[in-house]
């Protein structure tokens, strides 16, 4: 590739009430770097750059954006020319148009979800050592993105062989065919995760904590403030992936995970780790199984375009909800 | 009171097949004191006294008894002729009968639970600062017992009022009467639960764990190990006792609890703290609803004199399952 | 006995600048129950007493007294006489002295150290399971007092045969004499410790955290905020007590222990354990050398009865730094 | 650079007592991949390379060689040439002349350090998930070495003009000279750190766990195994990097740390942190100072042609000890 995406870098979800977000957001243990009476910028302790979530308020929940990170302004141009060239209408937004952030542009992927890539945004103090400040679940820093997309090899295909994605694990369902996947541009599990779904749909943001007992502190603390309710899965171990995790939903049902575990995936010998859907082997290393509203409920996208909801498609794969609990 | 229970001491559960429990006892980080052909003596990694857990190989599995451990010989005979005035058949067990302890009577307590105290049992060395046998999830010493009972009003006003026992925590159900109860000697939450219920049975017996974590590793080296289905709930928190837990069940069903959390109740001006049985704040802490076998399933226990299986009986209080998941 | 004493209760520190206590032991995570311009009362999380630690604004640091809670009003009578009859004298606080505690007496006790029982205080909510509120190293309750005394022998007999106290582990020094010795009535390892040393004096009081991630996370947030020259010794794991410790000194130079670890020590048949003082397979179980100022700096305590500094003498072992650390 | 470096590979040390060493990595929590009479080659938990550490019994402790892995044999072709044209004398080993390693080559580098580059080792099956196999200090995977070097700048400036890695953090001493650095390829803290002393020489070779609890556990089993007076330094934090550090001496005076912490430096626009040397904030960030003989020990390293030690030289900075402690 004459381009090189380095790691998902934020994610823009649209919210109903921002003070209830933001006091969510606040709990969970985000920095707040700034906000107005219409968004909130929020970043993870470690994270130098301006934020990794942005929340904007509006009259209906929904995922703006997912933002990639390159590496400068010549791979952005070099991807944006490539995306144009295999058929895709892309959106530019200039320097100024968007708080922190440079250049960027955005444009429906081959799923239909809404990307966005850009090679800067501002820097802001790190709060990594800052420890007083940490609180709740400690949010360290962004992860991943999940989505369910109705189909999933035609999502893997595009990444891997025209983006440049690396596969480290995915699941096998009817003939053979992909049901999910992992995969990453930095060093680890992932950067996006495809599970096969009626989509295209935001599943959650993935946000990575230092160690297994920030998590346990988080859902504490989350109890203690009367958003028990919130969880909806975990804490659990995934057998894919190895992530030791909860799931939680925001006030307006955006699902964000609080993720630790991971390995390092940075040797092209790696050989992607294959698991079957159905292989009861493979279920949730332990603990219990996943609630309905896990498979079934996720956040609507928009068209980066026109700012409407993209339309949802059944998946490909009949094969909704898995024995195998991703 | 003329006598001084110190302390739930040990229990005694019949086995169906003592290398199926041996495996999986070893596998939670129990120490084997010693064992043969028949019978298996497992104690914690803090435990100066020879077993807390005696698995004994028979053709099915029930619980055979409780037992407490009282202050000195005096104290035993002392509660043996108390009890024996308020009614109660009391069975000797001499010295020597059995292996590792003093003299001990039995008894079929006011809930019809198989009762044992003794004062004496063989001492030998604790392996708190071996670490390097440290394993599983680390299980440091017995707890508690819970038991279902048809009448929890009936047992706790004996426990305490006639025994000497207090009350750390309850559940207040129908007409403000008592669900379930926990009751302590040493300073601790309890050495035992009663819980409105089909009984008498066994629903667990509880080991104290070191700190979170260990409970953490314990689920992944279950899991590692095949383990995984044993794992029937948690790990979570609950509301009462602010217990992190997690319940597993061995290969014959019973069910074992992992504990860690817990807090001081030496003080005559503790206040026992009500929680009402349906009130939705008073749910588990946080995590998942405990599945339908945990409130269903549960030990059968034999009379100490027949040694026949106790007859159970329908609960008094009608409510078997509250919202409120203790 | 004819007495309970029932646990250590609290300490009563004088401290030069209240302002710059209240910041410190905020830092470290107490809950501060009330404060007026010349004391502030602070608890641990689980403490459900209106406190355990009394800061009071005088002139020169030191102790004004240790104290424990007893079982009721008429052991608390029956202790006071005990005492006079062996020749102390006794001085009566009446209900309304101080604020938030019932009927006191103080005494200087054998090794000359201030001393107060008392049966009642004052209980407010318990904050364990607010975790939203939990900071720094989320101190739980008060755990014990240590002190140096010059006659370690004739303290250990005075409070075992005389007060009802037993010695969980103990130190042996010069000609098989107790160095040091851990003396509990709760059933932990200690309620009070003694060790050899120019006194008497306050060495440190002991708190107690849910678990090890606490010590650590206090570590940090106390780094952070610019108090890492507070810590004096540790993270580490005694031997003796099993005990993963921190040593801080607050800004009067007050030295206190968070603690975690301990085990269980309700059995009458609990053989205490003997360390060698020079053996060197019992110094600290790992980690470094205590630095001089653990050996060498306590704090100075005051005479109940005129207020006044308790005059130093020297120990009766010649040894004061051992090569085992305690 | 048109060869791609992806991360610190393999050290390979030299030992005395294959057993002894044996047993003291076994006590770590190593797996052995496989070895024979002269040799061990161990990895960490995740690692799915053939090993990271590869210990040979000779009869002098020394360093052979630290390796790096690159992405292919056209990457490992124009590394060699690149060095070769820079003068360096460069040693091939062909495939099948060590054990698991394809073509690799050897050289030493700019500071006088014995350096390998290859491209592929052989896979085998990780241990992630086989959590029964945990031990001890549970070591994950290789994470980095440190070396000191006689003149940093010198090392640094290659490393990162010629090779291509980045700076994370660094201390300035005197005249604003660099006095260590910390560069990476892969996207944490370091795969390699240059420190002022007397050298060329390894430090240390740092092995990242997955959580601090690790490191507690394994303080606790080194120690109830005899290993505690191999603990050199902590458990502490360090200001630099924020690692939660512990330094290990093996049987033959080779360093360890194990190390948790670390943080995400992927981004180009991530700006290398500076410390001063003396500046008394920027010491150990909580807990004691450093022992001198982690500033004066360290491994002496080989001549990759000829097998001699490599002859030390004074350091260009004068300080060797900071008061800032890396």
């Amino acid at each position: 590739m004459s381009f090189d995406i380095i790691r998902s870098g934020r994610a823009i979800l649209h919210v109903t009430d921002l003070e209830a977000s933001k006091k969510f957001y606040d709990a969970l243990g985000f920095i707040e770097t700034e906000s107005d009476e219409k968004q909130v910028f929020l970043r993870g302790l470690e994270e130098h750059n301006h934020h990794s979530l942005l929340l904007k308020e509006k009259e209906t929940p929904a995922l703006e954006v997912i933002s990639y990170k390159v590496r400068s302004e010549n791979d952005l141009d070099k991807l944006a020319s490539k995306l144009q060239n295999d058929g895709n209408e892309v959106k530019w937004l200039e320097e100024g148009e968007q708080k922190a952030v440079g250049r960027a542009f955005r444009y429906q992927d081959i799923s239909g979800l809404p990307v966005e890539y850009y090679a800067q945004m501002e820097t802001v103090e790190r709060k990594l050592q800052q420890y007083d400040l940490y609180k709740g679940a400690k949010v360290q820093r962004i992860d991943h993105f999940n989505c369910n997309v109705p189909d999933v090899e035609q999502a893997y295909n595009y990444y891997i062989d025209e983006l440049g994605f690396a596969c480290s694990e995915y699941t096998a369902g009817e003939e053979d065919k992909i049901w999910a996947a992992w995969l990453h541009r930095k060093p680890s599990v992932h950067d996006v995760a495809y599970m096969n779904g009626v989509g295209p749909r935001l599943h959650h943001v993935g946000f990575w904590l230092k160690d297994p007992m920030s998590l346990i502190d988080g859902c504490d603390v989350l109890a203690s403030m009367g958003y028990g309710p919130n969880i909806e899965r975990g804490p659990g171990r995934h057998g894919l992936s190895n992530a030791f995790f909860l799931y939680l939903r925001d006030p307006d049902g955006h699902r964000i995970e609080l993720y630790n575990g991971d390995y390092l995936t940075s040797d092209p010998d790696f050989k992607p780790i294959r698991w079957e859907l159905d292989d009861p082997m493979r279920q949730t290393f332990w603990g219990h199984e996943a609630p309905d509203s896990w498979f079934n409920e996720a956040t609507e996208v928009l068209n980066v375009h026109s700012n409407e909801k993209v339309k949802l498609k059944e998946p490909k794969l009949k094969k909704r909800k898995p024995t195998f609990v991703i």
